[in-house]
Order: C-alpha cells, then sequence, then structure tokens
C-alpha cells in the first residue's frame, strides 16, 4: 500500500522536495494568518521558489491543503482494479479500501490534525473536502456496482453500503481527530466498519470453516414485533 | 408541508416575483451560453433589475440554481424539531424527511431537469450542490444523534443511517432524473427509503399489534454460515 508512494518520492526527490515546502509554508501561512488572507504569492515567497512552480502542483490555493488526495485514490483505484480481490467479499474489499484512506490520515497526525482545524474554519476548505470524499465514495460504488451486476437493487445497494463505509470511517476519523490525534486511529475505525459490514456483507467469516460445521444449524427465537437489527444482531452474536 | 413557502409568497408577491425572475433569467443564460461564460450583470440585464437586487437574494452566482434548498432545509429541520414526531421510529422520521425534498424536486419538474443538466456540466455547481446536500444529511443525523443518545455507538448509528437515507434517496432521484423526469419519482424513493428502513428501523411496523399477536414467537432456523443480510430478509418476508 505505501509502496507507489516510496517509488514516487524516489523518482524525483527535488520535485517532491518543492512539492512538500510549498504544502508546509501553505499551512503555516493558514494557520497564522488565515487562508483567506494568505496568497499564492505569499506561500511561494515562504517556500522560496517561483509562482508558477505553484500551479505545477496544485490547480488552486484550495488543493494545497489535500497535497495526499490525488495519491490516496489512485491508489484505491488500483486496489479496486486488482483481480485478486475479486475473490474477497465485495463489501469486505470496500472496508479495506477505506482502510488505505485511514492509513493517510494515520501516517502524519499532525498534519492531519492542522487540517482538521482548517477545514472547520474555512468553508472552502470544508467544501473542498467533501468533493474529495465524493470522489472516494465514487470509486467505492463504481466498484460496488460492478460487483452486484445483475442483482436486485444492485444500483442501489452499491451506492448505500458506499456511503454507509464512507460515513462509519468519516465517523471514527474525526472522532480521532476531535481527540487531537490521541491513541491508534486504526482501532476506532475498524470498529466502524465492521459494524457496517456485518450489516451489508455477504459473509460471515467468523463462522466455522469445513464441511461439518457448514451443516451445523443456527436457530433464532424471536418474539414477533423484535426489531429487525436486534435479530440480526443476535444472530451475529450466536455465529461468533 | 407548503404552508411556509405559500404563506412567504403570500407575504411579499413582488419580492417573490423579483427572486423567481433572476433565477428563470439565470437558468435560460446558463443553458444558452453556459454557467461559466455567464456574468451576474447578464442575469440583472436580462430579469430586467438592478444589479444590488441579485445579491439581495443570492450570495453568489452558484447559488442561484438552488433557489429552494435553503427553505427546504429550513421547513426539514422544523419537521424533525416537532415534537410529534417523537412518538414515530426515529429511522421512519428521517426517511419521511428525505421525501421532503424529493417533493421540492417533484414539484417543478422542467426546473429540477435543468439543474440537474447543469450540475452534471459545471463542477463548481456540482460542488455547490454536495455541500447542500451535506447540509440535509447533517441535520438528519443531528436529530438522529439526540435520539440515540445514551445508546451504544449511537453517534455511529446516526452518521451511518442519515448517509444511507441520504444515499437512497439520491440514487431514486438520479434515476428519475436520468429518465427524463418520466413517472412518478416518489414511487422509486419510496421502494429505496423502504430497503434502507428495514435495514435500521427499531420497528416492524407491519407486525401484528394488540397483546396477543405480540405473543406470537417467530422462529428462525438458517444454517451456520448464511449472511446475515440473508436472515434479515428472512425476518423481514416472515413478519410482513
Amino acid at each position: 500500500m505505501s509502496t507507489p508512494a516510496s517509488s514516487a518520492a524516489g523518482r524525483g526527490e527535488s520535485r517532491s522536495g518543492m512539492r512538500d515546502a510549498l504544502v508546509a509554508a501553505a499551512i503555516t501561512l493558514f494557520e497564522e494568518r488565515g487562508f483567506d488572507a494568505t496568497t499564492v504569492d505569499d506561500i511561494v515567497a515562504r517556500a522560496g521558489v517561483g509562482r508558477r512552480s505553484f500551479f505545477r502542483y496544485f490547480p488552486s490555493k484550495e488543493s494545497v491543503v489535500f497535497p495526499d488526495h490525488e495519491g490516496a485514490l489512485r491508489r484505491m483505484s488500483e486496489f479496486l482494479a486488482d483481480e485478486a480481490g475479486f475473490e474477497q467479499d465485495p463489501v469486505a474489499r470496500v472496508c479495506d479500501a477505506a482502510r488505505m484512506v485511514l492509513a493517510m490520515y494515520a501516517a502524519d497526525p499532525a498534519f492531519s490534525l492542522a487540517r482538521y482545524r482548517l477545514t472547520r474554519e474555512v468553508p472552502a476548505l470544508r467544501t473542498h473536502e467533501l468533493a474529495e470524499v465524493r470522489r472516494y465514495e465514487s470509486a467505492l460504488a463504481a466498484f460496488l456496482r460492478a460487483r452486484y451486476a445483475g442483482r436486485a437493487d444492485g444500483g442501489l445497494r452499491a451506492d448505500v453500503v458506499s456511503a454507509a463505509v464512507v460515513a462509519a470511517h468519516n465517523h471514527a476519523l474525526r472522532s480521532w481527530l476531535r481527540s487531537g490525534g490521541q491513541g491508534d486511529p486504526a482501532e476506532v475505525v475498524e470498529h466502524a466498519l465492521e459494524w457496517v459490514r456485518a450489516t451489508y456483507s455477504d459473509e460471515v467469516p467468523s463462522a466455522p470453516r469445513g464441511a461439518e460445521a457448514e451443516e451445523d444449524v443456527l436457530v433464532v427465537v424471536a418474539r414477533r414485533g423484535t426489531p429487525m437489527w436486534r435479530v440480526a444482531q443476535q444472530v451475529q452474536e450466536a455465529l461468533s
């Protein structure tokens, strides 16, 4: 998962260095003076590079706050296109793809926290982030749509499951960011993603394998009128 | 649901008339010349009003394409705050709130279709729409968070359910818009929302009421390893 990023850094050390310097200068200035009061000229002056260099790396002032999303989205798309994953349960695969995005945030907690502060304060950045999140969600939905092709409500299921996975991921990510980056975000996200996976997955991975075990019969008795989610929860508990 | 809008129109016929004229002029020009090539000056000239009038009604050129969202969001918030709904199952209530947004689109199919064409072509409008959708989703999530207070994973459940409801609504709305506004969008949305409601609701509305019926016992027998969604589906079928 980290291979493409490492090899990209290896390919062009100086290019990557200039890009990193622009990001660092921008974040520092946005936090010092505010996003609106900082110009692209201020950023290139602080980074010690020419104005044209900025626009070679970033299409806009907003995009410098999300320098890692383009790469993460590309790696996620490659991961989802990998035929090795076609054997895996589609929902579990999509949860794994969401874990890749989390890994990006967890790789640089200080940067992620600075960005979190900025996106909460600057509406333009929040909107930009929404558009980025939407791109991840669309990639997950496209993958699921292909996997659910021919299935009743396949398109609906693809859209709802991808939205649920993204919402669970973002819920966990936000609580980690709100805590100031305390602890391991992977654990919080694990719990949230597992909740969604158990709801929509076609597989019950905790079920015992083998012919004999598969012949086991599970009996659930519930009063008529029991909410379905509670029945599903009981089934899950009985199986694990 | 339509009362607040009607009374607003009644309060200031001419104000509402000027606002409508600006929207109509803007949409016509955006479709004729393109969004980027149309200025606010072009819009006010076509509508026959002063430049300042535009900014009295709309903060930006983008927002004129979404003139009804502010009102729909206000009506949705009022609906969710209404104590009469506190007796209702929270997920069913949130689905009803989503139906209010659909009613806004269905009320003026020609305008909704023109907007759909524009948002597909103009990235700035697509991003603006994402931000609007996010506001609906946040309102639904805040409502659910309050209703799920004290419940295990209440915050996670609130975020995931509201995202699932919005995704289901948008999936159905998009297929209606893609069809060119054929038929009744309410029917398509009904099916999509019911799918989400059945997954997350605390209630099984089709269960028989009354003391005797509640004593009924439901027995589910499944082979160990049966996917949970299939168990849930069978439970639902057995209950209805």
